[in-house]
């Protein structure tokens, strides 16, 4: 299927029904769907063909939304950035994808000023509030100006959104995402969740991030939308209450925080029947306390990375009173249609219970990097993808994570690459040697950890390097602890530095890596 | 997805689980999926090669279940035939399909016997209980005989199987459905039948229909099978309550067998949680009677062809106690990630409410018909499937079918072409004019029903026409009712009989015309 059709259906079950709930604004799918061709024909007006890329820098809110669907109905392929990136980082992503279009949020409007000088092919700015500088146009008034555009006639192989993610080498790649991956990640997620048309989906993961599939998951099954601008557990648990919400996927953090709100026992969740999250393991504390005070919600595990979506569930039942504890540490089992398996180095499935990198295949893998094909080729092996994550399966094809093959930090569910961090780091004037991980972090999970030997023994100020890197990093990069050496880094004989001996005094007393 | 992958799935989860139970026969996952990868390899040592067809006559039975898997692990096309047609029709759908292999049940050897003097090509016989001739081999000695085939490493887009129907020119055209195609067709049955790994799936429909689409549901989701050789409602209440059957599909005909038998309301059916049922809509008078016998039951009703399978569901929630009666008597709205939509003959869609020909899309519909471009393009235009039903849709999408727009009966879910009929039928040297017709009937919902003008007026016996067409026909074909006339049957200007004056007098006092 292509994901309009998921809006064509919405429209066509539920045209009176609520599609879209930001702040006081209601609109039903009827509208919705309307909007939609309206803006799809003035992306067209505006020379966009199908194919091209159009970049998106937003807080979750219903245009974001009704832009999403405007620019697959268009036939053209989404690039939604990260909020949380320096405007260097977003410029790079923008020009590396070619978009001559950018839609932003009010919040952005400084940050898109820049960008207008910043990228190579920037053409034409859309405000998504308002038509007011740096904007070109405006969302809304484009919206009114056009006729409705027929939904462009592609395939399901068509690409229809690239994710960017870093890498190892530091540089931001490109993740291509057919319209066919995007629905099987979707559906899947119907399926693991039991969403229907009574689902009402808080969006309180950021929708740039491929974490919040809801936006075609709920609009598939024909449910509604609750928009949240800022991840904040106040205004989640009242949007809970005031909207009757039965689905909300997030982080484990965020469920952290509100099961400690004050008002976690009085307030009114008597609708919520799912909390799904990922990107990150949820702490047995963080668990304990999440059940005891949501006693009546499944909670739901999904895990995955942006080349392919949640690909293995943690289900409801593994979370449930009397559920088998080692499974609840799990990552769960290959979602249906889909196939994970644990490899050696030679991509030969080792025994269960024996550590290898976990691999996946299925309808939801990634086509590959945006004009990145030897990176492609490296990931993506007869069709399965190569997580980079350490894991082992048990007897019942429960995957197990216990550490990371590829250098990174997972915190607050955001991917940090190590060796990008590593190169500001090493460029401060007082740094002779330096090494960036994970340590793990009560409310992140993973909080990112320099690991520095000055030059000649100099003091180095937390602040200082703190000062140093936010000028070139995207804030949630930015080591929050430092450590100062006088002895050289431990390196292998080929002079790597051994980040497993670094990470092991952090780590001891803990069954998984991540 | 291919298909195997869901055998995969199965067997990494629930290695020692119980994967199907026939008669005192069970089998654990581990068990099937080992047999299956043994027959595949049988197969390769046959001769038979990927895309290759290998066709099955037999009854629902646990080695039909492996030999299913078995020929799309070795990368072949399975062709399931009728059980109920004559070995003519039996031969002639072989031969279409260019089938060197028959694998047959035990009730089949005689036919066996017969379709190896009448196929041009076939070449091997395969007795799934035994190696006893016509057979060249046993199933179970071909699985002891050979070491375990890799699972054929194709793609979602290759041909899995051809099911043969019958058609408007009377010759049965083979429906050729892809991976991606049953994959699709599954997946659905998933979501709208709320399966998960704790599903018992009584396979209380024939195999060899897309009805039974439990086959691949019950695999992916890791659950159980249990056969049924012959659909007998005794038999379906014995097994449901000895293996705690949790989901059943079936045709209204048997559910009504099941509320109107002696032990409804006492046989334990504790465990059944999901009556699927197709085909034909459900009368009220069952449909009141099933609800009051199992009334801790859902029902759920799948609507499709064999060139798309389910396309629409109406949901549990609309066969629930208070639910809104007009949509009971619907079929429906569109499947997640289906399309469906109600054209006029230009291929424009109609306003709500009116009547047209009903079309779908989606990955479900097949990829045309084996052999006969012609008539694929008359059937698939720009991907949308024309069912050949009228019907109207609702204002939330719900699909009402009037009438049928193509000359077919469906009596106890066989669908039955007037013109095949009527061909036989007017060879009767008595014949001088027939019109074949559907009319009402409380138990197959249709009955064949054969209007004859006789020549010069003679007199012809019901049992002579009988005896006549059963020589010809499969049974089910065969006309249940005469009607000899005098005049000349009413035709239009160019000729044609009108079939709608014809059927007028039977259907005048019901709301729809199937």
């Amino acid at each position: 299927m292509r994901l309009t059709w998921g809006l064509r259906r919405a429209v066509q079950v539920r045209p009176d029904g609520i599609a879209t709930i930001d702040g006081a604004r209601r609109r039903s799918w009827r509208e919705v769907g309307e909007r939609v061709a309206r803006f799809a024909a003035a992306l067209r007006a505006l020379g966009i063909t199908p194919g091209e890329r159009v970049a998106v820098v937003a807080h979750n809110c219903d245009a974001f939304f009704e832009a999403y669907f405007g620019i697959l109905w268009a036939g053209a392929v989404i690039v939604p950035l990260n909020t949380r990136l320096n405007r260097r980082e977003l410029a790079a992503q923008i020009d590396d994808s070619g978009a001559r279009a950018l839609l932003f949020g009010t919040e952005f409007t400084e940050t898109a000023g820049a960008l207008r000088g910043l990228c190579r092919g920037l053409q034409t700015c859309v405000g998504l509030d308002a038509a007011a500088a740096p904007a070109d146009h405006g969302f809304g008034q484009l919206v009114a100006a056009h006729e409705p555009l027929a939904d462009h006639p592609g395939s399901a192989d068509d690409l229809a959104a690239i994710f960017y993610t870093s890498g190892t080498s530091g540089v931001a790649k490109g993740v291509m995402l057919l319209h066919r991956n995007l629905a099987a990640i979707a559906l899947n997620l119907i399926m693991q969740l039991r969403a229907d048309e009574d689902c009402v989906n808080l969006h309180c993961a950021p929708m740039f991030h491929l974490g919040d599939v809801g936006t075609f998951m709920a609009t598939i099954v024909g449910g509604t939308h609750v928009f949240v601008r800022q991840l904040n557990e106040d205004v989640i648990m009242r949007l809970i209450a005031e909207h009757r919400v039965t689905h909300a996927c997030t982080v484990p953090a965020v469920i952290d925080r509100m099961a400690r709100h004050p008002d976690a026992a009085t307030a009114d969740l008597s609708s919520l029947r799912l909390l799904g999250y990922g990107g990150a393991p949820m702490p047995a504390g963080t668990f304990e306390l999440a059940r005891q005070r949501f006693p009546k919600v499944d909670f739901a595990q999904g895990y995955g990375l942006t080349e392919m979506g949640s690909h293995t569930y943690l289900e409801p039942r593994h979370h449930r009173a009397g559920a088998d504890p080692e499974k609840r540490r799990s990552a769960g089992q290959a979602s249906y249609g889909f196939e994970v398996r644990v490899v050696d180095a030679d991509g030969v499935e080792v025994p269960r219970r024996t550590v290898g990198q976990v691999v996946g295949r299925g309808d939801n893998v990634m086509a590959g990097y945006w004009n990145r094909p030897e990176e492609t080729a490296r990931v993506l092996v007869d069709g399965w993808l190569q997580t980079g994550d350490a894991g082992y399966m048990d007897e019942e094809g429960f995957v197990y994570i216990t550490d990371r093959l590829r250098d990174m930090i997972v915190t607050g569910a955001e991917n940090v690459y190590s060796i990008e961090v590593e190169n500001v780091v090493s460029r401060h004037p007082l740094v002779a040697e330096c090494a960036v991980i994970g340590v793990p972090d009560e409310r992140w999970g993973e909080r990112v950890h320099a690991i520095v030997v000055t030059k000649a023994g100099a003091a180095l100020e937390f602040a200082d390097l703190d000062a140093f890197c936010r000028g070139e990093l995207a804030a949630y990069k930015c080591p929050r602890s430092l450590d100062l050496r006088t002895e050289p880094l431990p390196r292998s004989a080929a002079g790597k530095v051994l980040k497993r001996e670094l990470r092991e005094p952090f780590w001891k007393d803990r069954d998984r890596r991540v």
